[in-house]
């Protein structure tokens, strides 16, 4: 998923006149006429009508720091999950509840009512990766709306594709008091951790999960006027890691010349993990990696990527990598090995110290693909960073509990089509197809457990800043997003329907 | 300095209780009975006496966290300096002041009533280094009484060196309600941050500050056991500077494998810094260094050097650096480029984000010898990092004002004699002759602006933890430092008249 162009709504609005507003600058800036089925036009006036209590809710929502991977945000990613399941019984759902997991508790509501119906599973997440506080505009749990976006930790991934889904459901009860097909939800709280416990739901859980379809929430289009299909993701998985090479932080006058550096010896290890061309130098890390096929390379070809635009993104002055491959070949079909923190030594904001630390941190995340798996890489990272440890230092490792597979989604199905139908229909063109450098874990296990292809739809776009501050989402995808779940859910009735005549 | 042997006071004790009880202990674990001149018994019992209040004092200037490298606690700075100067005019002393400079106020006090005798300048500092309070035992800055020692933030370096002198001062003046010298007291604000306003000050303050004799209270000596005087020390300088190579974090996922990292950038600085020997890369940076002499490779000979205790202080498993030189020679006699602290991306204790670091930070400290200075030392690496700094990635410098210049005093000297004698009466053996590789900037000021060699006498142990946490001093040394400086202001006048006979 690549660059959007920001919906320009101008200025701070209030909510109680945004949704009018919203829809005279919407229609303003449209590209094309909106098309909308003459079925649907009694759910648009609902959505636009909620918007402003919708809005509401999602700050509510956003508010609750849910972040799985600190141990201490336990209680909010459970109020959080506390917070979903009394949204799902306010709509009407048959059933809602929080079913627990040897992690953090699975969001799991269904509506049942359309026997002889396809049953639609849809998963999202609610769980989100934790800030920088430091770093934002607006606090990261106080969420605000600006310009047309609401900001705040989760918006875009993934409060996003768990609410709009919700919406979208909430619209068709209201507006018929039914659904056309049978729906049920079930989003994950430990996902932005690497779904160390989803695999065990899944197998425990496996009968009442039963379903004809499935989606996942956890997605974006190409950017607001084209529409995409992510049809592979990369896997990943996580480390932490500790050089030692002292007790103490040392007096660098008094043993400066003969003490190791523990920052220093942490700087060679890093430095060792690349070769001059950016690849990663753990002897084996490509082993299992399958060159990019000639398939791969035409799926690129079709992608209007633009370097220049990705980078202004950013702000970053060069694309890296081996040029051997093309960027998004670089980003879609090759694995990655990761620095995402490092510290050690005296690092506060003001002062200065002068020492020789004795113990420096780094955690790494590497993006997998093909048959990589995370025990397998993380195996070799660890032998090689023992292999490269420099003399006085001793390194300790920090194993993280989840990894996810990478996954990737055919094309010739009967379940691609009907979601390319609806983004066709709603966005006047054909989706891209596209694949993802990220990840998402929980795709693989509903494949090999349910025996369902998840297909990716969501409406987060690629400038919202997912795991960095000052994430937002649009409240154009809001809206957009439950008309073509509606869309999605009498299109998916009406095919089935015809296929059964 | 090198390791001492921590007197073993077993248990905590109460500051009431605490002058008999250290009485009892030092006795029994004095190594060798106890010279003390018949002229300073009156001033021991003093100093005995007074042992208690003047913990509790020491206690409440350790309290105060008189951070000079942190702009924050410049009022912390003040406030210490002000509470000595109450303290100057308690004791009695002519004149005590805080002396505005650039940066933090110097602290001077002066006893001048004894004309026609010579007068003693003596010089401290009451900064201290800045904290990593997580690592503390007790708070740094609510000082602990434990085992004989005293735990607290510039509880050694330097708290010690300023009350010490001034109690001395007070034991002569209560006893004798005179000095045998003239005394002029001047402690230092802003020498943890390598003294950038110490020279103006100097040269402003020329004539008020004239004296015959000069003393350093912030040195130490071997051991308890074992005197020394350090006649070499290392010049110090600092820089901080940030790699950039975005203007946020990004997704690791959405840009891995196409988009630079901000730590690895920084860690390949690091590493093009040194050679695989361990001496620093950076062209030039050896240029001044003047090859070790055999004078002081002879120097070195006499020191009771021991590898493994000195390893043991820190909890390191290996010396370092290149084996052509001894690890002494090293630390004293070459010149150190140490990251302090180094930080990118997301650190925070707990979670993980799956981020491309934008941005990360490090700090350096040189130690510099022979003709390096400063300025110089910095060019050098800039132009080094400049020239190393990766395709992606900018890099831009924090230059810290102050810096050290290294310095040599000569053993053949009067001034080395006094000292040399009283050191040797109290300890029984005559001090080593020390190089250090930590940096006291301002006495190469003191010599070039006011003529004075200003000798070492302090009594720091090296196992106090300078600069690290859990920095300490010991009680045995507050009684100690007090007794020898009494010594050495009897001497310097009975020596002196002498001379004038």
């Amino acid at each position: 998923m690549k660059i959007s162009n920001p919906l320009s709504l101008p200025i701070f609005v209030s909510l109680t006149l945004f949704a009018n507003m919203y829809s005279a600058a919407q229609n303003a800036n449209a590209a094309k006429p909106r098309q909308v089925k003459p079925t649907l036009v009694a759910y648009e006036k609902y959505i636009d009508d909620k918007m402003d209590a919708h809005l509401k809710e999602f700050i509510e929502l956003v508010s609750i720091p849910s972040i799985s991977s600190i141990p201490s945000n336990k209680p909010d990613v459970a109020k959080a999950g506390a917070w979903i399941v009394n949204k799902l019984k306010d709509i009407g759902m048959t059933t809602a509840q929080l079913i627990p997991t040897n992690g953090n508790p699975v969001v799991y509501g269904s509506w049942n009512k359309a026997p002889g119906k396809p049953t639609v599973l849809i998963y999202g997440h609610y769980d989100v990766q934790p800030v920088k506080e430091s770093e934002w505009n607006n606090p990261p749990f106080s969420p605000v709306l600006k310009d047309g976006k609401i900001f705040g930790r989760g918006a875009s991934d993934d409060k996003s594709g768990v609410m709009t889904t919700i919406w979208a459901v909430e619209a068709m009860l209201n507006k018929d008091g039914k659904l056309p097909v049978n729906v049920k939800f079930m989003f994950e709280g430990d996902e932005e951790i690497g779904s160390p416990y989803f695999k065990a739901f899944l197998e425990k859980n496996k009968e009442l999960l039963q379903a004809d379809f499935a989606l996942n929430a956890d997605d974006g289009q190409y950017d607001e006027n084209i529409p995409a299909m992510t049809l592979s993701l990369r896997g990943s998985v996580q480390l932490q890691f500790t050089v030692k090479t002292a007790n103490i932080d040392a007096h660098s006058g008094q043993f400066g010349g003969k003490t190791p550096n523990a920052v220093l010896a942490m700087s060679q290890i890093i430095g060792s993990l690349y070769d001059k061309l950016g690849n990663v130098a753990v002897e084996g890390f490509y082993d299992k990696v399958v060159p990019v096929t000639s398939a791969q390379k035409e799926t690129i070809k079709k992608i209007p990527y633009d370097p220049a635009k990705d980078m202004a993104l950013l702000g970053t002055t060069a694309e890296t990598g081996d040029p051997a491959y093309s960027p998004l070949e670089r980003t879609w079909y090759r694995p990655t090995l990761e620095i995402v923190g490092m510290q050690g030594g005296y690092t506060a904001a003001e002062g200065h110290s002068n020492i020789i630390p004795g113990n420096a941190m780094a955690r790494i995340t590497c993006r997998l693909v093909n048959n990589q798996t995370g025990p397998e890489i993380i195996d070799l990272i660890v032998k090689h960073i023992n292999k490269h440890c420099p003399v006085g230092a001793t390194v300790t490792y920090q194993f993280k509990p989840g990894f996810a597979s990478p996954v990737t989604l055919p094309a010739d199905t009967k379940e691609y089509k009907y979601v390319s139908d609806v983004l066709s229909e709603i966005y006047g063109k054909q989706p891209l197809q596209l694949a993802s450098g990220g990840s998402v874990g929980a795709m693989l296990y509903i494949k090999e457990i349910l025996g369902l292809l998840a297909y990716p739809l969501g409406f987060e776009l690629a400038d919202e800043k997912w795991h960095a501050s000052n994430e937002f989402f649009r409240v154009s995808s809001i809206r957009k997003g439950q008309l073509v779940y509606c869309n999605y859910l009498q299109h998916l009735a009406d095919e089935e329907s015809k296929l059964k005549k």
